[in-house]
């Protein structure tokens, strides 16, 4: 084989040394159920190999549509049907295919301040303009929304859509107010958009059940909900799942992608199916859910010195986030440059707003280290802010 | 589990009974390298398996991109860079990506007429417009190429890419005739657009080495060369790999979805690596070209008398298809009726025209059944074009 003085690296994650980087948002390795992952793999093989191998399903393997429809409906109390859901390649895939398949050129795509940054990147990558839209500590303000929805439509443009995270939010951590939900839903069906619910955080709930999903309150056929097991059991797998109206489920299934490369995720859709049918789903879910609410609970201990000194810490009832805010007097970025000289990093605010905001907040991830790790980086954090 | 009447299918191919259906240019899942897939899956999860779950570096795993960094040395003469090699999912995938990435609405995308039906599927899921450009014994027709490059640039039109199978092709099997090869790439260069070489039958070469690939003369950095796993170890895995400009592998190594994402195959990949590292690849090689040349040979045969019926057999030197010309006043339509009537099926050639052509020939895939099967299917096949 060819030698290079430097091999490129198998994983996407660069820890830079000395440094305890709650910048990254990924599941601690540690926490990746490999056994089981490794037994549904040989059992898939087994049992379907020629299966697993050929071209797949367009939506995805059939015993894994069908095990989500009737785990959805336990959770959710709302049942799809088998033509309402579509097996993706995990979350992003499933925004960047949306993007391709149903927005046109020149559309207006709207999206939270802030929102998750990555997602901005690939709706960046079609032809659409984004719109941010403003939130508060409830999320999304509705009145705002649909007035800007109305000065859009009002000056000719075309609303495709809203992408949003109102579960266990990316960055904030927040969730949408309950009676917003169905206001949001009911104004989209309204003035005619598709709203995105990107629903990646929804089963990493740690203080009892999550809110009820905008999916589930959708009876104008116009929420997309994307869900994924990339945070239940593996990234790596790149599956995840759409909970859509029919008519989107076809065009996706049906679209150039799917008809000539067949279903995104045959192999991994059918490992996944194993492991949902054999129970170690849950089993497993049980064990990281717990493992995330205690290093949640750590770095919230850690970064109990804020409160007295102007900062707002909301606790985040799930997912992989905190969002703090800094006195308007601080900057992030300043901050930043301090906390990385005392050891740890962040994500500062800027990163996740759509046309300016964010420079006296910033993110921290709690999902990759353990709650020690936690614990020493929040006090570097606070020592950051104070000498600023 | 939720109880349907009719479960949803695991695969894409769907036979219908009693029909030996040559439309389908599937690998036989009897070719299918199960053991030696699933030996590999369980060293990688033996060996790697925390980075394979996690999310993967862009542009693939690093110890595949050495691998076909040498292994397309070795083949080809021409050593590509680290950074002009990317693990993509199929390619499929990395054309949706490529239009994604690189084009603009209202891009001009030259296709070959014929062309492979569902490339243009997945062009035409992107806001660009498709011209088709004319083909000869030869392949595509450098003269006229040009000619309509140079008109659609007169008319203020931005020629992005043409979208191309130069080896074996899909639907023909002819290849690009030797001295068109450079013309073509030169003629790129001079003009300033993309050649996206469709390469997924390279290695599927039945009579002596391939004709060398438009990204071995690339001397412009225009030639973006697909390849794929899809057709030489199984479709299930989706996994390919492109080589192509470092300016376009980092475009699409940096854009949205594999930023967000990671890299499309973490898992797949490094399957692929470890069934490429013990030598499995080049043996199973080996052993399905035989097979596939059994095939093509059988069809042949079955196809002989054909030839003093006015129409043309081109036996191809590799791939997966055989094109048949039939007499001006045979229609492919109708033949495809008598056709099925006596038990095989085919695609008409309409199917692979852009604006319009292809009334009177039709496509034979001869990947997916036994020669036995193939001998029979050529006989109907015959006696439904002599009673047309």
């Amino acid at each position: 084989m060819s030698k290079v003085n430097s091999s490129p690296p198998v994983v996407q994650l660069v820890l830079r040394p000395g440094l305890i980087d709650l910048g990254w948002g990924h599941p601690d390795s540690a926490l990746l159920p490999a056994d089981l992952i490794r037994q549904a793999t040989n059992a898939v093989f087994v049992t379907r190999s020629q299966e697993a191998l050929a071209y797949g399903y367009a939506t995805g393997p059939g015993p894994l549509l069908e095990w989500l429809q009737s785990q959805i409906y336990l959770n959710e109390g709302r049942k799809p049907e088998l033509e309402q859901v579509v097996v993706t390649g995990g979350n992003s895939w499933a925004i960047d295919q949306i993007c391709t398949t149903l927005a046109k050129p020149g559309d207006c795509v709207l999206v939270e301040a802030p929102t998750y940054h990555l997602a901005v990147r690939i709706l960046r990558d079609h032809p659409v303009e984004l719109i941010p839209v403003f939130t508060d500590e409830d999320g999304i303000d509705i009145e705002q929304l649909s007035d800007r929805v109305r000065q859009l439509k009002r000056s000719g443009r075309t609303v495709r859509m809203l992408y949003c995270v109102p579960t266990f939010n990316n960055p904030t951590g927040r969730s949408l107010e309950a009676a917003r939900r169905q206001q949001l839903v009911d104004l989209a069906g309204r003035e005619g958009f598709l709203i995105i619910e990107d629903d990646v955080y929804r089963e990493l709930s740690f203080d009892g059940p999550a809110p009820v999903s905008l999916w589930s309150l959708d009876t104008h056929d116009i929420v997309i909900r994307l869900g994924s097991f990339s945070k239940t059991l593996a990234p790596g797998l790149r599956v995840g799942f759409m909970t859509a109206p029919a008519d989107v489920c076809r065009a996706l299934g049906e679209n150039g992608l799917l008809d000539s490369g067949g279903g995104v995720a045959p192999i991994s859709g059918l490992i996944v199916n194993e492991i949902c049918r054999a129970g170690g789903y849950q089993a497993n879910l049980g064990l990281i859910v717990d493992a995330y609410r205690r290093r949640r609970d750590a770095l919230l201990n850690g970064l109990e010195p804020l409160r007295d000194r102007g900062c707002q810490v909301r606790p985040p009832h799930g997912g992989f986030f905190v969002w703090v805010s800094l006195p308007e007097v601080k900057s992030a970025m300043r901050v930043l440059e301090r906390a990385e000289e005392r050891g740890m990093s962040f994500l500062p605010g800027t990163k996740f707003f759509v046309g300016g905001g964010g420079d006296h907040a910033l993110r921290l991830a709690f999902s990759f280290y353990a709650p020690e790790e936690l614990m020493r980086a929040a006090r570097m954090l606070v020592d950051a802010i104070e000498v600023n």
